[in-house]
This record gives structure tokens, C-alpha cells and sequence, in this order.
């Protein structure tokens, strides 16, 4: 019992731990033994919990969605959604998480395939939402293939992520993204100034 | 003059064992010892070529476009072209490569600006000319952005490398990239089966 609150202290410290360093250095160059002095407990209490750096890893990147309100059902429309990417892809932490979790399919696939399952399902389901509003709304041509433009998004964020300047800011996030919408017809009614 | 051709021997391998490096096991994880040993010389041999690990990185990315074609002049088509790329992602090493390099660009910058120097230029206005060839014949939406389009072709590569399997082959990677310039409005007059 009186032992509760520093082991959940430790656990924290730890996550933390690892995902600063998946974030600076990589999935490659992260050692239980780094996650342990950085965290300020022993490889001891590191292995006790995780059996190894890629499970540890994993857990790490799941933990970092904990931010994510559970309340959220959707975006309002289009526009908003985009609003939203931006805001995420404008601060250079996530971009080289996101970057960093891309890097490690050929050496860590459980990474990219962690933050795929932990951004598909319920996510997915809200990108979707949303594209179908749009298109029911005429904003979208009606003959588009979603699953097309779900590839693309996905696409123009990674190609975002590895030819654009880090410190490129929200506002020409956003116009980027609205700008690839577009070459997919998007046409919204109103144009928000 | 004698010391000439094993000097050139010794130049290729050097140069092969580095690509195949970095294509296995990544930037990181390639040093000037793993590249001495795979190609038969001394660490010494290496070290008098090359100051350090990412010139040597840098010179075999160039080196590795060795047999693209100087007298290659562009596509006929968007079509040709969508089946030259296909053909080039149907490759595993090839996709590896690609990944890589992108997933360089934190710790070995130089290697995503490599690939970007040696790919853009003539390349880059190759498939702007096919793109504005496509416009002018109606196959492609007049008011289409190209500079647009060409990141977001990048983009369907880069989503393509990063969650297809690496083995799907050529006809379904080239009706993925077919389906994603359809998106875009691409209407070819002639669809070939």
C-alpha cells in the first residue's frame, strides 16, 4: 500500500522516459539502460515491468495518446478537421514522433502497427464520418473513393512531415492541407475567413 | 598505374557494401568498420576515401541512380509513367531504400536532401511535363494545382511504402497509383486493359 505511489511514479517516469527518447533518438538508439537513468530508477525496476525495449516502446506510444479526450465524438466538418491536423502537425514534438514511429517498419514494425491500431477503429471511424458528411453535403464529388482519400490524407501528412520546414506554423499547415483537399474537388459552401 | 583497377575494385565495393548498409540496417546502424569488412579492404582504405560515414552515405545514394539512363528524355504519358513508378516500387530493396532515406532525415539529414538533389531537377520537370502534357489534352482538370499534385504523388508514395506489404507487385501498385490520380481528376481518353 505505502508503496503505490512511488510505483505509479515510476511507471510514469519510465513511459515518459521512453517516449522522450523514442522521440529524440529512435526506436534503434533507445536503451532500457537510457529509459532507466533518465527515468531515475534502476534497469531492475524497467525489466520488472517490461520484458523487453520494444514492449516497453509500444506501451510508451500508447500512453502518449492518454491526452486524447474520450468524449470526443467528431469534427464538425471538414474544415475543422483539417484545423485540428494542423494544430498537431504544427508542433515539432509530434511531427518527429510521427516520423520516428514511420522510421521503424523495417526494424520496429510493432510501432508503426501500435499507432495504427491505436489511431484506426474509433478515429478512423470519425475521419470517415466526416468526409461522408461532406460529400452528402455537396463539398466532396460524389463519385469520390474514400478509401482513396483516407490513403491520400495519410500521404500528404507524410510527405508533409518529410519535405516541409519543422517550424512551417499552423497557418500553412492548414493551408496545405485545404489546398490537397481541393485536387480532390472539396468545394466547402462557406468559406471561413 | 598498375594499383589503377583494383584501386576502382575497391572503389565499387566500398561504395555497394555501403548501399546494401544502409538499405539493411539503416543509417544508424552502418559504421565505417561494418562497410571495411563487407567490401574486403582495411578500415584505412575506406577512411582515406571517405572522412566520415555520411559523405560515404551521401557518395553511395548518388552512386546507387548509377543506372538511370542519361538518354532517357521523359514518359510518353501519365499512364507510362504511373507503370515506370509501379515497376520501381514492386521492388522490395527498392521500397527499403525509399524508406531509409526518409527515415534519415532526423539524424542524417543529408541523405533525404541527397536524394532530393539527385531526383529533382531533370526528373522533377520530366513528371511536370507529362503532368502539364495530361492537362493539355484533357485528360487532367485545367484548374488543377501541379505543384499540388507532384506533393501529392510524393505523399501516395510515401503512404504506399509505409503501409502496403512490400510484396503486392506491380499491377496492384499501379492501379493504387492509378486510383489516386483519378481522385485527382484524372480521365485518361484511352484506358488501356
Amino acid at each position: 500500500m505505502v508503496g503505490r505511489p512511488r510505483s505509479q511514479e515510476a511507471d510514469t517516469a519510465i513511459l515518459a522516459a521512453a517516449l522522450d527518447l523514442l522521440i529524440e533518438v529512435g526506436a534503434e538508439q533507445t536503451s532500457i539502460e537510457q529509459v532507466a537513468r533518465r527515468a531515475g530508477v534502476t534497469r531492475a525496476t524497467v525489466y520488472r515491468r517490461y520484458a523487453d525495449k520494444t514492449t516497453l516502446l509500444v506501451r510508451a506510444l500508447e500512453w502518449s495518446n492518454r491526452d486524447n479526450d474520450p468524449s470526443f465524438t467528431g469534427w464538425r466538418d471538414v474544415d475543422h478537421m483539417l484545423g485540428d491536423w494542423a494544430a498537431h502537425l504544427a508542433v515539432p514534438r509530434n511531427r518527429r514522433l510521427l516520423r520516428r514511429v514511420y522510421a521503424a517498419r523495417d526494424d520496429y514494425p510493432e510501432l508503426p502497427m501500435t499507432y495504427r491500431s491505436v489511431n484506426s477503429g474509433r478515429r478512423a471511424a470519425m475521419v470517415r464520418e466526416t468526409l461522408v458528411h461532406a460529400r452528402d453535403l455537396g463539398h466532396l464529388p460524389a463519385e469520390l473513393d474514400l478509401d482513396v482519400v483516407q490513403e491520400l490524407l495519410t500521404g500528404a501528412v507524410l510527405n508533409h512531415l518529410g519535405s516541409h520546414p519543422d517550424d512551417e506554423g499552423f497557418a500553412m499547415i492548414k493551408a496545405y492541407l485545404i489546398a490537397i483537399m481541393k485536387q480532390m474537388g472539396y468545394r466547402p459552401a462557406v468559406t471561413m475567413v
